[in-house]
């Protein structure tokens, strides 16, 4: 312990070394100053503190004496067991008090985990080894507040290929997570946007727009996407869409679909979509879908994505492709703004997809994914028609379609009881139920580990009491 | 290069084959592909767009045969020099267009840089390094969203220590800087507080209030901080304050005005204080300046800190300590927001905390600033009474107040035109001037070198034309 900041009132009545006594002897009763601990050199105490070095022997002499604190020769103070002196322990400030965690699952269907075992550590830290370095002394500093050039050039180029996203890095803004970009585009569409969300959709968008009290309005979702047609009949200026993979439900919105809510932004000025692809780099089956972005002719996609799903949720880098009268206006709003994402971070992630290793990652990603979803299919595929399996086109969680005289609810709570986790589709609906009838289960499985797949979905069609189809 | 998202239409006139050929002639003519830039494979670029492999191997050959790419055996096809095609460069969508720097400045005095040279690579390399390990799987995954619990008690325990904060772990929330912390500190407390904000004071925090429509009342700063007697005349129910090295006089709250600050907050529920303690691990001389948060005995004080000045600014972690009472509110109303700093980041800088490695680097770095500033003081005094130093006992800025017939914008145009950044502290004003009157420049020494220091502040000095004390 180098310092102890106390207020010590030279004029107060109380002589210092009291105080100083004091204080330190409730910090030990109340646990802040830990057990075992070294308190500070008396000079350089009586330098911080800015008093006299005996005022700093007087209380720690008191402090001896009492027991609170030991005396070591040539080593210093040290804080005592306090249990022997059988003290009553009052509120603690530093102390751990972990808070308390919901039940512990045995298996949890997330959407929100990835598969860990396959992450390339080695290059991962290779490159932060080669970036922490006295050469890169510069990105001590803040950067260029949209994010480094280096990184939204990668991206720029990443999204052309992969995605069919047509924008310069110019366009790009970086932002830590949805939680951080989503604001600021909020603000950016300004405070009479009206904001249509999918229903049932993905939570996080539904939480910042109410916390932003701005006003939204559900737009129900089918099995061909967010139905555009009940869009046309409210009075929104923007749609918040996953046309890839809509969440919860999986559904990718289809051609004519596409066409619709494009021609639906082009009808009035200041309409736009705001297009988030979250998981597009995982599509197992079929013509890849390229993004609205890429086929909007009229700069009115504002496309969202993030690195959460493709390297690992808690790097925390997500950014929105903004169409070029938008970016404008953000450079003006935003130009006190640093960027929120570390400056080693971005050009780590930025030599990651330079140097190949990123599209060699996503390449074998995909395999392990694709192979879980395999498994997973031939499992629940004894148990059809009872249940089906939807949504599962690309990302990484499908939609379970069970037929049963429960409720959702019902069903969640059942698995519950068996130690799963899964989620009801419900749980995502805002408002009444539109379009879904029957249960309907969301069941992410990028954390399931590949050799507990099989194990994993029998357990989850046991506490559900499906029996096999004969 | 392993795909190419083309969006190629079955059901239009046009062949398959010559839409792939038009769509990549585009992108080679404007520059999205660049000269040398190899095309995907065959094969996997039918099996990525779902066509026949006769489709591409059609549009590559007409590629091929017009010169736009070439055919390397067994390498594969190459984008071609386009010059020698004499070709109009069209807009580039990926290309770079590096954005307009301003003026490069030889000598910058911000107040947002730091000292580079002395940061220790060594130990934060061996830190990220450990980190960084199949070991630790787990911090891929989200974490805690008030930021790790490992971090968190480490900010709490050296909060305690060097600035008499009292809080429990559980009171801290993690943020990637104000701009992201400060937004949900904001969004607490309600549309309907009105907040106090330093004037002059931090152009940042202004610009959020003013971004998210958030009623402010500016409240003058004189020498002893914050007039907080101004403050009392007003509707604010929350206070922005700098008290322990105010930004940008660096004025430091002085005793009477402390207890006045906290006394104005009592006297009305939900009134708060914001204290934002950027840069309080540097002071220089004279008694510890506890922080407000540690003589707070009502709840009403949100601490609020970051590690830019302390370690360096593109590390994006700030945090907040919120009183009991808000943090209850925190919980329920940001359940759904994920941490927004990296994980491995977190846990390299607890590592960096727990093993000494902070209190080292602190210890050091505040000889350096304190040697930067004595040798700042030393040239300055020679022009004494011309100009007059303040603001110097903390931080890593001080503030110059000038006798000069020039007004603060033509003296900073002066040494603009020197290749000096100075910044008025005009620029941080809110409407109009109401307690300086002679010229006063905020001069940043953070950022300069300790051997370049003289010369720096001798250019300036000439540069706003100032001759010696005789």
């Amino acid at each position: 312990m180098d310092y102890l900041m106390f207020q010590l009132e030279k004029e107060a009545k109380m002589p210092l070394y009291e105080q100083l006594y004091t204080e330190i002897k409730e910090a030990i009763i109340n646990g802040t100053i830990e057990e075992g601990a070294k308190l500070p050199a008396k000079r350089k105490l009586a330098d911080y503190l800015a008093v006299s070095q005996t005022t700093i022997e007087f209380a720690y002499s008191q402090l001896v004496a009492e027991g609170f604190i030991s005396s070591e020769a040539r080593k210093g103070f040290f804080v005592q067991n306090l249990e022997e002196l059988a003290l009553i322990k009052q509120e603690s400030y530093v102390n751990v008090q972990e808070e308390k965690k919901e039940v512990d699952y045995l298996i949890d269907f997330s959407p929100g985990k990835i598969d860990t075992d396959s992450f390339p550590f080695t290059v991962w830290r290779k490159l932060a080894k080669d970036i922490i370095s006295e050469t890169n002394k510069d990105f001590l500093l803040l950067g260029d507040p949209q994010g480094d050039y280096a990184l939204r050039q990668q991206i720029a180029s990443y999204l052309y290929q992969s995605r069919g996203v047509k924008c310069t890095p110019e366009q790009i803004i970086l932002g830590s997570g949805t939680e951080q970009i989503m604001p600021l585009i909020i603000r950016l569409l300004g405070k009479d946007a009206i904001y249509g969300v999918e229903n049932p959709g993905y939570p996080l968008t539904h939480h910042l727009l109410v916390d932003d009290q701005q006003k939204s309005v559900p737009i129900s979702v089918d099995a061909e996407g967010v139905i555009v047609s009940e869009l046309e009949k409210t009075n929104a200026t923007a749609m918040y869409v996953t046309p890839s993979h809509q969440f919860p439900t999986g559904a990718v919105l289809s051609a004519s679909r596409r066409s619709q809510l494009l021609s639906w932004a082009y009808q009035k000025e200041y309409r736009y979509i705001i297009e988030d692809d979250y998981d597009s780099e995982f599509r197992y089956t079929g013509k890849p879908i390229p993004s609205l972005q890429g086929i909007d002719q009229n700069q009115r996609v504002i496309y969202l994505s993030t690195f959460s799903k493709s390297l690992m949720p808690s790097l925390r880098i997500a950014y929105a492709v903004l169409p070029k009268p938008l970016i404008l206006q953000y450079k003006q709003k935003y130009s006190y703004y640093a960027a929120t994402v570390p400056r080693m971070d971005q050009h780590l992630l930025a030599t990651f997809m330079e140097t190949g290793s990123f599209a060699k990652h996503l390449n074998k990603m995909r395999k392990i994914y694709k192979r879980k979803l395999e498994i997973i299919t031939k499992t629940i595929m004894q148990y059809e028609p009872l249940v089906t399996i939807s949504g599962e086109q690309a990302g990484m969680h499908l939609l379970l379609t069970i037929q049963s005289d429960k409720t959702e609810e019902e069903l969640v709570l059942q698995a519950k009881k068996a130690g799963i986790r899964v989620y009801g589709v419900q749980e995502y609906m805002t408002g009444k139920l539109a379009v879904f009838t029957e249960p309907k289960l969301l069941l992410g499985f990028g954390g399931i580990k590949t050799e507990e797949l099989i194990s994993s979905i029998t357990a989850l069609i046991k506490a559900l009491e499906i029996t096999k189809t004969p």
